[in-house]
């Protein structure tokens, strides 16, 4: 998506760790009307997929997840991020590890929310390494639900999630993939 | 809003411990087509207040959030929940004490997304005893922002966090005021 690839160039700042900070528009402050852009588009790529459930995480998942659900006019499910341990039976629960924090939680979607008959579109606002979608996908097959696909804002091409998951023959849009960044000269390249 | 009132009572479950529990539209799956319908009477309560920011906090608030600033075609912000303690210089930050989860943390704003020349509505899901609104108009404060108003789904009124905001000259629209629940027979009482 050009428009989004020339948002980035324009707004996103690179930092060492393989950092891209785009909280200008996407995971702080939000850009609601380009955003709504953003979730048109993934709506036209899974147009004819019958999707009737959008599932995202918490918490920067949200919002996008909330405007691509309201172009499919079906109903968001957002996993939540916990570290009880002890969780009831109602739920659907699968690990994380974090790449950002360095640590691992459990995310949970009741089941109530979640069933067989659902074909679910995951949203994301960025893929790297794919732990959050891997942790998502097996969620919604516990539930018995099918994954359609996976819609990403941006993904890291050079952390290879996006890779792995495509290989594994998931349906996985990402509307920016980013094959490399310099933190030294502020630079990132897409991949074609 | 009568249309809201109803949904709580269709949909609502009353807990032990002053919990209504309206995850399956509000706060886990969201019911994004009814929800449009919350933030446009959201827009209808603030229309003229020359809002141009939306202010909200994570998690269960960004949904909503994303609708409201939606309507008033401007950006959201969501404060982000943070146990760190070094806080770098360039946020505001606040702290909140949560009745939920009996615990406290900090929220903060990167200074770079709230300013002098910006009237926010701040909008959340909940509001009970009023710590999250107070902690995000203490930070909209410090920011030198104006605070035009809060926007809130579901009050509960019996836990007096809306009243005491109002008394201070806050603004403060819910959607629905609870008066009393009874968790044994699990009726909803509305305030008129």
């Amino acid at each position: 998506m050009d428009l989004l690839k020339q948002k980035i160039l324009d707004e996103g700042e690179v930092y060492e760790g393989n950092i891209l900070k785009v909280d200008g528009f996407l995971n702080h402050r939000i850009d609601i009307p380009f955003m709504r852009q953003v979730a048109k588009e993934f709506h036209r790529l899974f147009n004819n997929c019958e999707i009737n459930k959008i599932l995202t995480i918490e918490a920067s998942g949200i919002a996008i997840g909330a405007l691509v659900a309201q172009e499919f006019g079906c109903p968001l499910v957002f996993a939540k991020k916990t570290k009880t341990k002890n969780i009831a039976g109602d739920v659907y629960t699968s690990k994380v590890e974090s790449f950002t924090h360095s640590t691992t939680y459990d995310i949970i979607v009741s089941k109530r929310f979640l069933g067989k008959d659902d074909k679910v579109l995951i949203v994301d606002d960025f893929l790297a390494i794919g732990n959050a979608l891997d942790g998502l996908i097996s969620l919604v097959k516990d539930s018995g639900a099918t994954v359609v696909g996976c819609g990403v804002v941006i993904e890291k091409g050079f952390q290879h999630g996006g890779d792995k998951l495509r290989a594994q023959g998931v349906n996985v849009q990402s509307l920016a993939i980013v094959e490399s960044m310099d933190s030294k000269t502020g630079q990132v390249f897409f991949r074609d």
